[in-house]
């Protein structure tokens, strides 16, 4: 069995994996982002110990660990180039851990992670080529092509949401105009809410917004559901702008299928079947034959099930 | 050696091609698109055994013969799934030519051939990992990931021309608004110094077409290198709407080259060293480091080379 590590700047989670998969038991611990990287890495390698043993399994049953970070990774030297969020610059994670537990240890970035995870075990398991697009507060990528994961030679691509889509139009948070990112995240989906709401007084997404107490990315859609126009005026807008990006995704990988996550996922065929409906006669493809289209099936634990995995890339026949 | 085959509405060309990438002979006959299939493959086989004699080798040390054609390859089975120009529907190229020439037969569509040939022996040779960009009446891609083409599940991917970078801006032919082939094409170009023409009479394009007897990709690039403002300013426009599209490349596949073909890239660093001026600041990558652009080496000859190697992806150790 192998174990998964989801190491975030609020929680480090942890999983034992079986080759299905399937989480056998899973535990966190706080991060504590701040910490010199020594201590928070010696917490994953006590959980990873930890977990083991809870499950009943001995600790020469660990295959590998494979870690999901934020940031940057060298995936070859195991070496955690650049993390904001941790402060974390140039950490040789591979290393540090494996003086607290020594086993062969893998590491990508977490969305790469979770992409991976709905690639071997999720919404994509039966092909191997996937891209994943994970829709939340910005807007996040992953490629599975045969198997593996494909991040650029260094390891720094895969930035889907800076994907040009409307050039001259909104400024996006990396200063560029015209991201995918500034027309397709849970952000931007709040932001066209708000603005339509502005403009339409009557909106039931005023009274669905005071009773949850904040405008969110499923105010609109909620309105929309419930016959309001001007919800699904935004639903529709914003669907498109989602489809623009996705119909880039399908006229330059072509992948065999492109999975949606993040928060916005959770509105499921009330997001894909209308994205699905403008793509259609849209993509370029002479044969009609494209990559289908589908929601994320794994949740939060993509990114625990998608690290376990990680040294699968490596091994030859699984 | 191998054999290159570059199939053309016009001309099939081919080649008898080195394990270095080198051409020891080539030759070509007239296409005579429209005619049936049998008698197309039949004149390639011919003019592939031809050359193999005329080059001094026997038929025997042909180690294989690989096919780029235009478009759609189901590349598994040896199918011509649809090729518009040759009048071709689901031909089944490789079990015809192995009726008169039985070696084994490998067939591409011919852009991502040329692709291949700039990553196995021109532009790309060192690295693993490219994508090849031409700039031509359209804008075509090719991707060469771990030493093999990518194509998309169906081999109908890479359809670089074909990306949304300009929601609600040019219409393309495709009948999408937006598309980068409407900007960045030699047809887009060539419109854009007509527009510019008109509007500056006194411009010194007028004088370069009218010698040299219509207005080409070439006219504004003429220009501006003796100075001409107006010249320059549709170059220095045409540069930014091409690299709008090589920032995307650079951000989503952030591969370790991008070679840039096709009749524009005659141009080399009066188009290239603008292009990597105007994205240095503008790619979304923290750690600076970023794909190398460079213009095409083989010219003509990429597709033939490419194609010559095409079996190359299929042998574990070359």
């Amino acid at each position: 069995m192998y174990i998964g590590i989801d190491l975030g700047g609020t929680n480090i989670a942890a999983g034992v994996v079986d080759s299905e998969g399937k989480i056998l038991y899973k535990d966190s611990v706080k991060c504590n982002a701040g910490r010199h990287y020594s201590e928070i890495i010696k917490d994953m390698a006590d959980l990873a110990k930890k977990i083991t043993v809870d499950a009943g399994f001995a600790l020469s049953d660990v295959e590998w660990v494979g870690i999901g970070s934020p940031g940057t990774c060298d995936i070859k030297n195991g070496i955690l180039v650049y993390a904001n969020n941790l402060n974390f610059y140039n950490v040789p994670m591979s290393d540090e851990f494996r003086k607290h537990f020594d086993v062969p240890v893998y590491i990508a970035n977490d969305a790469d992670a979770a992409a991976y995870g709905e690639a071997m075990a999720g919404a994509a398991k039966e092909v191997s080529d996937s891209v994943m697009v994970t829709l939340g507060t910005g807007v996040g990528g992953g490629f599975v092509l045969g198997n593996k994961l494909y991040n650029g030679f260094n390891n720094a691509g895969a930035e889907l949401g800076h994907m040009i889509i409307c050039h001259g139009g909104e400024k996006c948070t990396c200063g560029i105009d015209g991201c995918w990112e500034a027309y397709a995240s849970a952000t931007a989906l709040i932001g066209q809410t708000k603005e339509a709401m502005e403009a339409n007084p009557t909106s039931l997404m005023h009274e669905i917004a005071k009773k949850e107490g904040n405008v969110s990315a499923r105010t609109a859609f909620d309105a929309a559901k419930a016959g309001d126009a001007a919800g699904k005026a935004v639903v529709d807008n914003y669907v498109k702008y989602v489809s623009l990006g996705i119909i880039n995704i399908v006229n330059v990988f072509m992948p065999e299928k492109i999975i949606i996550g993040g928060g916005v996922s959770n509105e499921k065929d009330y997001l894909i079947e209308p994205i699905k409906e403008y793509i259609k006669d849209r993509v370029y493809c002479k044969t009609g034959n494209i990559s289908k289209i589908e929601v994320a099936k794994l949740g939060n634990d993509a990114g625990i099930i998608g690290a376990a995995f990680l040294g699968r890339q490596y091994v030859s026949e699984v």
